[in-house]
């Protein structure tokens, strides 16, 4: 499988109006989207940032993957999602590569895009997304 | 100050063969540099994958920044890169932003890149590099 690159960089924050201040104030960041999932516990905004962007993550409470994380580990680096042509045909390459999936067909995600999670053991310890706009 | 994208995202990891064989086989990785730095204790891959870069850092030792951030959290995201047209002058709008500084000036890193970190209390806690090529 060929992913084509960097969709974006998921972090997880405290506060997202503080967060979104944040990479507008320091990296000339653009607010792209912005919405609250209320049954997935989070407040996500997509900022850009040059050509690439990052999706901030706040969650809705405590008890929430967001929160959790939130935590266990502090505000951070959350996850990483590539961009690939085809969400499922990208999932049967990975599955037949040996690569442990958490999502085995694609699903809707933040801002309409098809996404699927590959396990971070399968990518030493990174949280992985696969993304298509489609 | 404007970043013009994220440059690498860098991460963390065990085994520096096993990573990129794993960025390889899953995403059509293609390795674009490698190197061992002894005096920073790291022995470093960039594999570029579709238009994007991860730099893959394994420590040469327990008692190093890698080794020690291996030791406390695992294999993971470690730092994210921007590219900017000029640390040095990207270090000055940060410091006006009031972002604190791990290095005030800019220092050659690794592959003969001009970088700079930014520390992770200032940016919700992700460790953030500015990076020049020239």
């Amino acid at each position: 499988m060929e992913a084509r690159g960097i969709h974006h960089l998921g972090l997880a924050v405290v506060d997202l109006d503080e967060a979104i201040d944040t990479y507008e104030k320091l990296f000339g960041g653009q607010l792209e989207h912005r919405d609250e999932l209320a049954d997935q516990g989070v407040e996500a905004a997509s900022v850009l940032v040059g050509e690439s962007r990052v999706e901030l993550l706040a969650a809705t409470g405590p008890d929430t993957p967001v929160g959790k994380f939130l935590a266990k580990r502090g505000p951070g680096m959350h996850h990483v999602a590539y961009r690939v042509d085809d969400v499922g045909a990208a999932l049967r390459d990975l599955a037949s590569a040996g690569a442990e999936l958490i999502d085995t067909e694609p699903r809707r995600g933040l801002f309409g895009l098809q996404v699927a999670f590959v396990h971070p053991d399968a990518i030493h310890g990174v949280l992985t997304e696969v993304v298509s706009d489609g």
